[in-house]
């Protein structure tokens, strides 16, 4: 690992974690360097929910690429963008009743957020962005000001500004009624709030801790929002794309957004790809206002029509993520229930799960454990007291037992040797 | 094209000039769906230096997927990342006595430059950024805050702040001497500019016109710097990677920036990579302080140190684009010569060149006709007013005399017509 | 009235409640230019807590003013200095057993609130300043930041930044436990609050509507200060200067803030004048770091030294506030009582009184009906719902009584012809 | 002297320098408490045009102060306020053809500067305003921004922004074309400038070290803002008053500003008061949109309004302006080649003057000669390198030729000593 400690800068994260050399990935499973094998629980932060290398996926974009079919088009009209549109239209927007407009804002999930906030400032002629307690939104100025950890703020270099923070649901542990807070400020002329251009939240937090907003708190939001003139941005960057079941994180909670930003699990197989979607009035752009060099990478429209017509042509994908979900939830509570001496609470919405450490430092010393055994899994939350549940939502029966025993495992040992 | 109308956002610029709907490319070749086949002299904005699907490239690319090796890793290590790194530090580092670190800070050049951003203001703890006329560096707002261009600065809907514009090179047609205005500044308490953490600068600005900066005033730039205590941030997203001869850029002028963003060709492809190279003192970085998920898309290292070794294992590369650019920078000539009533001017480096037009709207209108008969160019500068050349390096004597062919058929037709 | 209309700013505003010309004045009484004579109960929005033209005060400055004493002095060392500074060390610091430091920071009380902002983020190194919902601190760009008010802050015409709100004292009508948001925010490194400079407070919010913080909540927010390492200003230019009973409106509350702002009655005629006090390990201002022209205007060291030694030698005057407070506040109640129609409370502490009307406009029309009957009183609050008393603290037993009367029968007028 | 240090903030400055206490004061004199009388050559930093305690602005002082008239007025009508505003409108403004309408914006000139640059901003819907290498216009936040001395821009302790730095006129000693920088920023759209909602100009720079504009230079400067839709605004607060000759210090140039701020000495004997005066169609404040407790300080309104009765009544005081300038001018010139040695220079308007050193540290050096001499004197510029001379403009014969005797020897002293 010399030439990495060597080379690279210090800001590599990931891998010390997991202090391994990978290789060669499929489904559910990667392999290191050595030759030994890992159920991964992470998928890339969840980019990766239809796992490693999809067979299907993989055969579309190796045909694509066999073909000479062109790779990199910034945002010319291309075969390849065209079947994506149509394919997202049919399968994804029309169904369920969806009419918005699609922007290719560039390859990360960053540039979706950066066009959504630039394009409710524009509209809007207003600065302040509402965000939420332990958001994360992304690592550029305009989506780090809306983001909450400090350690990653700190890395702005200047002061982040044009943004407030609000509680998330649940953030006061039901101390205080939902919104009371954010519809005092915006109801009273002397709150030293200025009127927001928009709102911007995740139906569940996966780097803040896997918190998650019930359907109540979210049409309540969406409430404040159309009560106030706000616009209501959903960023589904992790928990879109069937994470927490359907396609859009926000369908069960009834609610529509004005502006959703779509990325991670979007091109199906890890490929840079994000979408910021807007509805048809909000469309205010002239033509190149936001541009970027890779917004039209080919291949990822490709590999993101084949997931679409895999994943999404009916229900069965989404009833196979909720037998999924029950199952893992059941398995994690067992494991908190074995150890009360760890005081673990599990929480989350389909297959973003999180189990809760009292002590924060158990939560990362299990995921060292499970690593050596045979498991990826990563914490999140602000003191990374949560490990963080993500798995491919392919991953077989067979994998997820293996995987929770492994981490049965961990946490036993765990529990015997640091608690 | 209705999908694409109906579907997406009116943002979509480039597809406006050319009205094609694209499907395969070889080289400098690409081909739309009515078989029609285009002479490409702006490969993806300077992305594609080594031309549409490079066979070698492809081959280690679809080798790489068929043998279902890991795509999406963040930042985990890898095989393919460990190669990348040996290669990039073996054959473009060492050799030029460089001993920068290497960042991986997302997909996009504007990730690359916010976190050079970011690294001069932590590194420093000082805000402003000084940059130029005409400078393009992205579309996030950090990024942005360092662009000229008012259409894509005013998409922000904040004030862009913490950033200086200076003149570039020859910006006030040698009626000042060179950085008198700067260094009167940054020697004058009382200037009002708060001294700067870094200065972001293009060695030739694409998108603002193929303005080219000579040694003289880059190394005089270098010199402020270093006695203005200054970190000096090169963005070579579009000019790095041969587009001017040498690999950087920078390397004639004999200057070495302290920071130096790459992207675009670098992964020699059209795959979405970018890099941020720091000198190893300012890698003051934590872990995790600048993160995201497409940090770590195996393909792109896969593909980009394939190209390393194809076309920068020794100088034959660099040779080759400085016989191309001497030939292209002469026939642009004859075409200006040719037409004096169109007072045309023509300047450049290496294979980044530029035909000036002293009605601004002619450039637009030569484009227009030049992909009528099957060539791809587009315009720049703030009028758009500059026909811009930025061909595949690779481009073959045919196909440089097929293009150059199409393009006086339309400088003529434009002079007869239009002028 | 017409070269007003013609050459003043349509800016002015207390001129529209009360068309009148005023001419001279005494005490707690005012006369326009037709011979009528009007009670005070505003007193100059608390800059006249000793009344108009206080004959002492009046006298020191005859006196000085007729000895060609020197009047304006930038800051260099007078005798009318001197002699202010060893008053208020001896009358005022020194018996409370207080230390801080005296800044002159310019005539205005947004000069005292701009030094005390810009000196708690230089010496924290930090930028965020925590305020408070309804606070009120000045109108130029710093203290308009944390001013709640929204049409003020309208009028800056640039995003108003570095600056988090919080709840006031019961903002949310004890539906939530004091200082849980705030301090989820300062616990949490998610949270999205960038760690503060300091907190900015006024223990009464004059301007906010006489929202009065109780002694607990003022001693809980300076235990979350020093827990968190947070600079505790006290805003005290409205409330200062024995407006609540003591000196400081903060001495009772048992607290000792870091930094503290004077200005309206300090000069105690009404001269302009400003302090910010801080404690001395506070004091890093490089010499001359903070400027202006009037810092040193001698004819309001007179007079406030003057009233230093006339009310605030022992506390007999504290005492007399707390009597006439007693009794103000029992008329008020007795008003709000006889109309239970209007819905009115009262709040307020010491001689800061609010009359509360449930529906807004009959305070504006209340203010209306006494000024015709000869009482000067203002609106407050965020919906203009508050009638606010502000009368000086030195008014008679015989002027009070007139004013309540003259009250009194405003409130009942407004009932009959308006509720 | 031992209070001030006990007590005093080291922010104090003048004091440093003129280790005196100063106790009365008379036209041209001042004296210390050991008895020691002084020519002051400064003015109160240009508050004291008229001189110290004229006796008939102190008659109209003392006449309305022993009368009871009102004091402290916020912005109601006073017949104060009223004799004023008719006096500014007839003596002023009606006989140079100007329909400004006037701002009270509170006693200071930053207050003064905030509000002219909050109405340019609300005005124009834009943020960027242009200020100039070596301007001063005030320490609070939005003046800050536009002033250009860098120990003084640290103390805000966040990064000013919403302001471009220009070159003042000559500042690169006629190397460039004038404006040539500004009008290719305003004309070129890529050039990184937002199109500014305003200038703000000093016509002489006092702070900044006696810098003077040409006539040519603001006549220049008023046609780029006129062609390029930006608000002209000159900050009159220090040159005003007739310290260059005219009362507005920009008539002679032939210009109109769309707003001036005045201050210093307006009120004649140095009593805090300050002005905004804006172009009608400007006017577009709401009531109470800018507001503060000291706009309507009523004594201030009274002897401003005796000065302008007293000096401004014909144009007899500003021809003596004149002849005491070219008398003052020669004098300085002598004095300068009486030292070849030192390399001095001089320059100024009106009885605005500098003596500036080769050497700066002789500046201070020279001043602190002449005070030992009985001479008030100043440095300003960026490094403190030029000797101001601010005298009142009523200096008699004999205490010019006084206080320039103490100069000289000075001088002498100091080429002597330390050259």
């Amino acid at each position: 690992m010399q030439v990495f400690e060597k080379v690279e800068s210090e800001v590599r994260s990931y891998c010390r974690s997991w202090p391994a050399v990978f290789t060669t990935a499929r489904g559910s499973r990667l392999d290191d360097e050595t030759g030994k094998s890992y159920i991964d629980f992470f998928a890339g932060a969840g980019s990766l929910n239809y796992g490693h290398n999809h067979p299907v996926l993989k055969e579309a974009l190796l045909s694509y690429l066999a073909g000479d079919n062109i790779v990199h088009t910034l945002d010319v009209y291309t075969q390849a963008k065209r079947d994506f549109l149509q394919t997202f239209h049919d399968v994804i927007l029309a169904p369920r009743g969806l009419d918005y407009k699609v922007q290719f804002p560039g390859p990360a999930g960053n540039n979706a957020v950066e066009a959504a906030l630039k394009l409710a400032r524009k509209y809007t002629g207003r600065e302040t962005v509402v965000s939420f307690t332990n958001g994360f939104h992304g690592m550029t100025l305009g989506a780090l000001a809306v983001t909450g950890n400090s350690m990653k703020r700190g890395g702005a270099g200047v002061p982040l500004n044009n943004a407030a923070t609000m509680p998330y649901d649940n953030y006061m542990d039901g101390q205080t009624p939902d919104f009371l807070w954010l519809r005092s400020l915006l109801e009273d002329s002397g709150s030293g709030l200025d009127q927001p251009a928009a709102v911007i939240v995740e139906t569940v937090q996966g780097e803040g801790g896997i918190n998650v907003a019930t359907a109540e708190w979210l049409r309540g939001l969406q409430d404040v929002c159309r009560e106030h003139d706000m616009l209501f941005i959903v960023d589904d960057i992790q928990m879109g794309c069937g994470r927490t079941g359907p396609f859009f994180s926000f369908e069960r909670a009834g609610i529509v957004p004005d502006i959703v930003t779509l990325s991670k699990s979007l091109s199906g197989m890890g490929l840079p790809f994000a979408l910021t979607l807007m509805k048809p009035h909000l469309d205010v752009w002239e033509p190149g206002e936001h541009n970027g060099t890779f917004r039209g990478f080919a291949p990822a429209f490709v590999t993101a029509t084949a997931a679409l017509e895999e994943f999404w042509s009916d229900d069965e994908f989404t009833k196979s993520v909720d037998i999924k979900a029950t199952w893992l939830d059941k398995e994690l509570d067992q494991i908190a229930d074995a150890h009360p001496e760890l005081g673990l609470t599990t929480r989350g919405r389909g297959l973003a799960r999180g189990l809760v450490f009292e002590e924060s430092k158990l939560a990362g010393l299990t995921c060292k454990e499970a690593f050596e055994g045979g498991l990826i899994m990563e914490t999140s939350g602000a003191e990374d007291e949560v490990v963080k549940f993500l798995p491919p939502l392919t991953t077989s029966e067979e994998d997820f037992e293996l995987g929770i025993a492994i981490l049965r495992d961990a946490v036993d040992t765990v529990a015997k040797e640091h608690a």
